[in-house]
């Protein structure tokens, strides 16, 4: 089972930062790769970055999202306000990802989706219906199919490691 | 009991778009308020708007973290990748929180934090100890604390709901 995230809307100028956490939260919460619609490097960069010094091996690629479904087989979640509450459907796609082992794509889009995205999708599916972000609605649809056990993970060959403090930072470079 | 957020380091110019969204995550996941260190009348005016189109009555306010502190009587959580992991002090806080009504202030901080905000803070929490966002420790967080309750709750007085839908949106202006 392979779990990776389709950030769609993207736009370089505007969307740079927060398309950098969405990428982020797809790495720390267990996701093995993001796709993004339009070409941004330095997301790549700072990602493969994150990757070597925290550990992991959390993949950035580019590709159009009529791309992306055509090369996919498997269970796609598009993630939205307007969608049926994820509560609901949440034990069906943990069934069939984790436990029927099927890969998983996630959508994310930024404020225009393609109308089509909701036909194409096997879910639309909504983290509350209120209005808020991109990047809590993945962390929390991925803490909740995961059963909150994936954020505890240890990643793989990490070159810097926390220390969990009550006070201050505590930061150590494992391989010094 | 009342939840306060109080968002440091946020610069106008280069975290406008960021300090929105950890504001509507505020909103969305049940806290009362939010309190930004510098000023920033978009973000009000955008959360205002929120408000009323879609309930509750959440707030913005600007002030100092030296302000907010002082003002404060309660817990104070700073979410910092360095803390403790919140799996293990998250029964204590909310004990301390939902059941003995005490005031929580979340402290959210941008790139960088005063260093006497570890200090001063009640508890220095990590929503794991990789790199991601504010948006998604702050949800988390928060998530966990009401236990998945809160995000289910209707806020008062809405003009624009959702009805959940498996495909499309569906929207009503429940005041015509």
């Amino acid at each position: 089972m392979r779990i990776k995230i389709l950030r769609i809307g993207h736009r370089p100028e505007r969307d740079h930062r927060i398309t950098t956490h969405v990428a982020l939260v797809s790495r720390a919460f267990g996701a093995d790769s993001i796709s993004i619609w339009e070409k941004d490097e330095k997301i790549k960069k700072s990602l493969d970055k994150v990757s070597k010094s925290w550990g992991g091996n959390f993949r950035v690629f580019f590709e159009t999202y009529k791309q992306a479904f055509k090369d996919f087989k498997g269970i796609s979640v598009h993630l939205t306000m307007y969608g049926i509450p994820f509560e609901e459907k949440i034990k069906e796609i943990r069934d069939s990802v984790i436990n029927d082992n099927k890969d998983l794509m996630i959508i994310v889009g930024a404020e225009k989706v393609p109308k089509d995205i909701y036909d194409i999708s096997s879910y639309n599916i909504s983290v509350t219906n209120q209005p808020h972000s991109e990047i809590s609605a993945l962390a929390i649809f991925l803490d909740r199919l995961y059963e909150g056990k994936e954020i505890k993970k240890e990643f793989k060959n990490p070159k810097l490691k926390i220390y969990p403090s009550e006070k201050g930072k505590n930061i150590i470079n494992e391989k010094l």
